[in-house]
């Protein structure tokens, strides 16, 4: 009995593990993509992330049991896989007082003083005064990774390349064009649509409810010795404090979320809070040297009213659709659980 | 006893497989570098080459050893690590008859109806008058290898990084610096200066023989049966025309080699002729969909009079330095002979 | 008695316009931009634009006089001072049969065998089947203008200057901040809005109505000898074949009109089509010799849904607004009529 | 009898103004170039400078002749064309004791406390200690122009086309083809060559003595209340600080003099030291509002071992040719000096 032919629209991070998940379940699997890793394109958000583990989930039940499932797989990675650009780092977060009143969708669970993830995660401590920084009022650190992208998707599509599966580049205009190209030349038996930001212009998709993030990043080659992050800042409403410790060298410092903003060019006078908020969040970034910046990034979180889409629907002319975007900014932390919610998907669709 | 301390300057293709055959041969390696795999810089060309194994050695046995051993090795990656990013393909060249006459240091080894690697690749032949397009005189083809440099640089430093190697992001302005960036905190016993094109620039180093040999190249979607080049067109002296099968999709079309040019900006005319040669070479590019372009890239190769500098040397100040720098366009089909060359210098250093 | 103090906001086309009209009427005005002439910026269209007059009004009598009014005031303008960039050219539209039936906003007045400006411009034809290409049914000719912009915009705010006007380069966030800015220190009297697309953006204006339509053109060194254009092409729905043949020098080849799409990045695909269309289109463009690329544009024009805003309101905090904004691709042929309405309303607000 | 037909090529400061007075001298001119005013390209220098008069002529009585031709032509300018984009402005320079030692060739008379201009310029003052900031010895001060190169280069075209010039976008490849290119359509008598940096590209130029003298600034929104300038930094030896105050609006903040570098990428790290020396040199930038970025810019200055060459040659297959290249960073301070010049070597030629 042949196994199923599917295709994989997308090879961002949540196109590339679904396909190697599916791969792993025994289907046939092509990767149809408009940009792979090494690509810089603003339609492609992956290659711009930090990124890190650090759940900002509040109040909903399955986007917790993403990121928890991500989590526990991120710990075997980083065992298993020590050139995978994936390591562990111990993850810190500040309160300011002024931001607890807050109701922020934004931040979410960031907020709390034992979030959802404080069992789930390795070595959770509740911070006392003396190891908050004047200005804040509250602080938790726990075990949790940072990914270098640069490393770690270029490693995610090798590993689709080693279980077999084919990578096509190819520009859709329409989910349809998708069933005619799986690598056997036969018709796809269904599509798993991982089109991210680019799922609200593509025919038969055009999803309304999804929109961008706009964040902005700028990475140096000093050593962070954790990952950092606070509550918020006085600058703007949209703007917000990261220092991640990129495993293979580098720290990336954020960051803002600007809901709706599609501008993907570099904003000067924001690169220069960002520097400014990441030196006196963490002085000892120069521990070693003054800042050296390699270059500043900007990229756009596939956001999407109501929280991603992980779902199957039938379409009419392309037939069994898994979808899965609409991740905003935890598209890395959430992988592996939305993945294994596509596989389930796929096996329902087929049972 | 404890293993030598070897800091490595640069993390193009030539300094990772540096490192990693160091290592492997147990010294104790550190990289330092301006750039990494996944950053696009001028400065560092290793991420804008094709790129292949197409030899141009001409009457140099020494580089015909670098290619030769390369070759070697390619042959047992692409069995061991299909997700390397390395995969064989068949590389075709035909010849003009005007270009024959030509003494010619760029082409070199390409006009030979018989080049020295006839008898090291595989499945070598002289095409005959049937099998080469209308303009042309001589053909050769043979088996060769196609390497997806998105792919194939994170890899190398993945390889680096299972093997204990540490990578340190750090801007040298002389060499002499290197010495106290070893990751144990101790003075380097030797460094391996991989500076590529920036060897004009290093303080200690300097080197006035190397100059930038401009390429551009455009990465399409379109997928070419195997790898084809010609010796020459009537657009340009400097100009080239190459078409590149990569691993993991698309296609890289080439192309020029303007020696002496640091422009790094895109020109727009070069750019529609590579695309109208490269259609002319191969009109199968547009057997599945019209030409789909992804991006223009502009590159410098590390080019050297006299030819590439693989040396040891004792700078004051710094100690012992082996360099391996100045490989030209040959800088991946030669990457494993001068890393070799490199470990040899390195032992006699310590003998 | 004092003149009333204006803040014009914008350096575009619509803000120097405005300006300059009202200072010779006698205001005091300062012009407060976040970009002005000489910059590029993808939040600042105007030295995107090609341009030219070339009217697509249909049905619309307010649009159809703004145009005129522009076109009048042209015919002074290009007599008069020979060095603003703007010259006289003859303007040459055909019509596919195809497009005939269509019901399109996009084209507006173009496909009408006698537009309503048949007796507005100078030497209005319709030409005979001899006078058309093939693959057209229509076509009309008629005496219009071209303008290069790289040279009008300064001239404008050069113009501006003479007149007295004040720029002061500042950031806004609301339209508020705008009273405490005119060059005399005291509070400004009117506020006039040519935000362009970032009316979308500005606070207390901020309005939904506001959408990208972006534009993407070719700038080429060759000279085309009149002004073409058609009424589509079968590449896509949002693409258009137009060649404007710039005083000083060039011709620009457009182009599109994206609605909604923000992306500021050149699409290399589109550029190759918009050649390839212009070439067909014009065939002369290479009389001289081969196509000469400058560069590559993309602008976003100020789209507003039910057409442009010239509207005096009063705000709260701010005070008495006078709004010029949202004219889409008729910026710069309508700027004359659409700067005398907002005298005309000014002129109303103190009366 | 008919005017003599000259080609000037090149539409930078150099070009625009020798062609200007060339036909003010009733010369029948052509421009070619392959860029002009608007365009931004790393190959064409004048759009990227500052710019102003601040002569660092030192022993030289042919360049300071230029200079202070220029100077009294910028006077006249100011009064007659409020348009032109180049306003009076006060320059101050301070000196570090450590640098007052040095032979700088880069520096020059800007060390001196009286300088050969100091009877020249009007209002020139040596500073007292009471007007010298802490970390410097000694101070000049003088009234100066600023020039906002995005009005004055359009401007000065403008006045090329009022003045009857033509010009022409055509890329040459040997002067020779120049020839060819008068808008007569008849041979041209004389060519005259201002192509800046690019003469050491140019067939039958390629003058081996022109290198590029890289600069960096920052242009920003806020408002200096004079020009200011220091002798030098403790970041790095080619490193400057000046502070320009552009008519118009918004500052100029540089900079550096990187001999020999051809990087026109913008180097994040020396963007940040420079808006750190700025802000010290010139706290006042800062008082209206925080520093506000426009965009950062690189520009190569066209350097010249020797200095430049304004000259009369006979080139086979061309004829007469007056060269005007080489200014280096003075290239609009000693414009109209050179381009008097330029008009005595044509006068002398046709004699």
């Amino acid at each position: 009995m042949s196994s199923k032919k599917i295709v994989v629209i997308g090879a961002g991070v949540a196109g590339l593990t679904s396909a190697l998940l599916l791969a792993r379940k025994g289907y046939d699997v092509t990767i149809v993509a408009k940009f792979a890793p090494g690509d810089y394109d603003i339609e492609y958000t992956s290659p711009w992330a930090g990124a890190n583990w650090m759940s900002f989930v509040k109040n909903n039940q399955q986007l917790a049991k993403y990121d928890e499932i991500t989590y526990c797989v991120f710990q075997k990675l980083v065992k298993e896989f020590p050139e995978a650009g994936l390591w562990p780092r111990r993850c810190i977060t500040y309160v300011r007082e002024k931001d607890l009143a807050k109701q922020s969708d934004l931040l979410g669970g960031l907020l709390d003083a034992k979030p959802w993830f404080a069992d789930t995660v390795e070595n959770f401590t509740e911070l006392d005064k003396s190891q908050i920084p004047s200005g804040y009022v509250q602080g938790i650190a726990y075990d949790s990774f940072c990914i270098n992208v640069q490393i770690y998707l270029p490693w995610l599509q090798s590993q689709c390349f080693a279980a077999g599966i084919t990578l096509k580049l190819y520009t859709l205009k329409h989910i349809k064009e998708a069933c005619n190209l799986h690598s056997s030349g036969e018709p796809a038996d269904l599509i798993v649509n991982c089109t991210g930001l680019m799922a609200s212009k593509l025919g038969g998709v055009m999803d309304p409810k999804v929109y961008p993030g706009r964040g902005q990043t700028v990475l140096v080659r000093n050593h962070a010795p954790a990952m950092y992050n606070d509550s918020g800042t006085d600058d703007a409403d949209d703007e917000l404090t990261y220092i991640m410790s990129r495993p293979g060298g580098g720290s990336i410092l954020g960051g803002c979320y600007q809901k709706g903003n599609w501008n993907p060019t570099v904003d000067p006078n924001m690169a220069d809070r960002i520097v400014k908020r990441a030196l006196k969040l963490c002085p000892g970034l120069e521990r070693d040297f003054p800042l050296d910046i390699v270059r500043h990034n900007v990229g756009l979180r596939p956001g999407r009213e109501g929280g991603p889409r992980v779902e199957l629907e039938t379409i009419s002319e392309v037939g069994k659709v898994v979808h899965n975007y609409g991740a905003g900014g935890a598209g890395y932390q959430s992988s592996y659980g939305m993945a294994e919610h596509v596989v389930q998907l796929v096996d329902l669709a087929f049972a």
